[in-house]
């Protein structure tokens, strides 16, 4: 295994070290490892909380700042963080008005969310949770009773966390947050597996000219190995598999995501693509992102993120934000 | 060979294709290969142009946007871009304040930007240009008389761009963009090799437990061939090299930079040990960036640039800039 680490178990506190020294935005507890923003949020703002395994970055760290996250709290890599980070994480945003979970649908992930809750809770504030199920790939996976969350979280994060910074109640950011994950749905592909730290090996393991479709973001089994194909292959069947669980039409907001191991190249190639398929269905991609924002370490592959719109969806995209991976309009 | 692209020799146009539909703030002529700003900067400021192999994105059409480049002019993977493409960037983006040339020290690159430069003054336009060639690792190499250019670009694009919207002439732009050559260095790591999608194979061969210590981006050879050791050693071995050939001292703007196929958890230990080893030496890190901004496909390593600021050149760097790839101020 040849990483750029120091060693196995110190990755995520060797990280968390990097990041707080890099984003005087950030404020990072790096012994608890409870990422927040060095600038609190105005009292009576509702609190974004999110978190999961490390591994993915951008995601979660890295969306913290106005108008998106209040906290993230990682944990190991592909491991759930404790409820301990989110109690902390919790109680630190909290600002009179509540405070919103956003949880990837991971067997953990949604266990220790659902302790911190009631610790909290135990604690007088108030909590709001949304679970992000947006991968149509397979109902249940290795980690996950259901659908696993994967590309909408980013969607939820940014959206929710705009409405959240114009002063709506919980009950109302929690409800944006439900609409954008009920009209999300992600597909993923691999082209070649990811390497944890911990382990040192890959973890899966793929022919020559085999990719795995419907990969998770921690390498779980997809719908099914397939041969390798032309982009517009790929993309084909990453697109009718969201469609044929959420037919698309009008305005979409999509992301075409690099799971760590993609050159960017390689994404707009694959985004030329999903442009031209979805226009002959007569769908309009109105808002996308390129690039790599919900990981999984140094996998090669991508993954299709759709998001039928509506004009407050897209207006609440369009606000102003400010995090290390996503900043515009301000 | 598994990769996200149609065909070989479709790359840079299917690329080029979907940075046009996934960008409105840019125009691109798919064709002809220039990248241009959708919305061009006002008359009697110097245009800025660079360009250069495929294969590096975001760098160069990525940073194309007020502040920072006005054209980009993309040739095939790891090839130069051809004089006709450099020459339509310079009429598109002259506006009568004459052009920039922003060029990376390898050998084509030099030669096409000069005849380009020499057809440009046959049309009246007045043209500068500034090699950049901060890679400390070797004198003359695979491509190169001289040392590579490599991270410095984004420096150098993000300062003179700065200056150049301020309404600077070109000589005072041109002088600019020297200065930040001259105090920028850059040293690179490679863990793997990249495949080009014309060869379809690794552009090198390394064993399970060795590096290229000095690699190019092009996966040019560096100084030697090396074992794999923790991140803080191979920081080390980058630094040193650096201040070796430029002492350091004083306020610095730093860049951790992923060659394509590192995690950007991975990116953040290594940012972590940069800090902590330039404040070891009594370098403050006053800027930075952490990510991937010029990378050699999906290559697994780093390169670390450093440059030492002064007021100005740090003024100009917070100056604003809205481009796909850096984004902020604004």
């Amino acid at each position: 295994m040849k990483k750029l680490i120091n060693a196995p178990d110190a990755v995520v506190a060797d990280a968390l070290a990097g990041l707080a020294v890099a984003h005087p935005s950030l404020s990072v507890d790096v012994e608890n490892r409870v990422v927040l923003r060095a600038q609190r949020a105005s009292r009576g703002k509702v609190g974004l909380v999110s978190g999961g395994g490390s591994g993915h970055e951008p995601l979660h760290a890295g969306f913290v700042g106005y108008g998106m996250l209040d906290a993230a709290c990682p944990g190991e890599v592909f491991t759930s963080p404790v409820p301990d980070q989110m109690l902390a994480a919790a109680r630190a945003v909290d600002g009179g008005a509540g405070v919103l979970q956003i949880v990837k649908n991971y067997t953990g992930d949604v266990l220790n969310f659902q302790m911190a809750a009631e610790l909290a809770a135990d604690d007088g504030i108030e909590v709001g949770s949304v679970l992000v199920n947006d991968d149509v790939a397979v109902e249940d996976s290795l980690y996950t009773a259901g659908r696993r969350g994967t590309g909408a979280t980013v969607f939820v994060e940014k959206i929710a966390g705009a409405l959240a910074e114009q002063g709506a109640a919980l009950a109302e950011v929690t409800a944006i947050a439900e609409e954008v994950n009920a009209r999300t749905r992600s597909f993923g592909i691999a082209l070649g597996p990811a390497v944890t730290p911990a382990s040192g090996k890959p973890g899966f393991a793929l022919g020559d000219t085999e990719i795995e479709v419907g990969v998770g973001i921690h390498g779980e089994p997809g719908r099914r190995r397939d041969a390798m194909a032309p982009a517009a292959q790929l993309v084909h069947a990453a697109l009718d598999a969201i469609n044929d669980d959420m037919p698309l039409s009008g305005d979409v907001l999509v992301m075409v995501n690099g799971l760590g191991g993609t050159p960017l190249i390689e994404l707009y190639v694959a985004y030329g693509e999903v442009h031209r398929q979805l226009a002959d269905k007569g769908v309009r991609i109105a808002r996308n992102l390129v690039g790599n924002y919900i990981t999984s370490l140094e996998m090669p592959g991508f993954s299709l993120t759709v998001c039928r719109l509506t004009d407050r969806l897209t207006e609440l995209w369009d606000a102003p934000v400010e995090t290390p991976a996503l900043r515009w309009g301000r």
